[in-house]
């Protein structure tokens, strides 16, 4: 599985996983967060692999959707960034333009809600 | 209508709204954010006063379960205040201890996510 991917679905089934019913929860978990495979999925549900298969592309295409409309993901990599960013300027020495710089990044942090 | 309840179902409806049906959206924006009476929504839509106000509980129902399942509204009052006591300190004198307690701020707002 592709890292990226894999890395950005534990992100939007973290932000989005109170959307899904529990069964999608269940093989998204299985699959996403503890690595299981899609054979040993369906072997823990007694179901087959294809049924596997199918409900979890259906659940990422489901939580693609969500983050389309709310964008928490894409919201939470911009915040993480400004902070990241604040961070550096608070742990420095502080000059008249590090403030100024520092009060901007806390605009843009008001505006991404 | 109790204007703290119009806040927070204003609130509610900017977060979420895109989860809403297009219809549902028609009626909770003429009556929370253009402040129509349900009688000029009935009239506008030619249903019912009563059909209006059915829909309108229903979808203050659903905004207020999704706020139980995301808390979007809840993170965004929190980062706010977060926002504002950070903003205090970076427009004034910027003690040491008022560092120390800005990196606390923002360490606040990581977690908030």
């Amino acid at each position: 599985m592709m890292l990226e991917k894999t890395t950005r679905m534990n992100y939007l089934y973290d932000f989005y996983q109170e959307l899904l019913t529990s069964k999608q929860r269940d093989y998204m978990s299985f699959y996403y967060l503890d690595d299981f495979s899609l054979g040993e999925i369906a072997e823990q549900f007694s179901v087959s692999r294809q049924a596997v298969y199918d409900n979890i592309k259906r659940t990422e295409a489901i939580l693609e959707q969500y983050e389309k409309k709310l964008h928490l993901y894409e919201k939470f990599l911009k915040r993480r960034q400004l902070l990241k960013d604040l961070t550096e300027l608070l742990e420095g020495k502080m000059t008249e333009e590090d403030r100024k710089r520092s009060l901007q990044i806390v605009k843009e942090l008001n505006e991404l809600d």
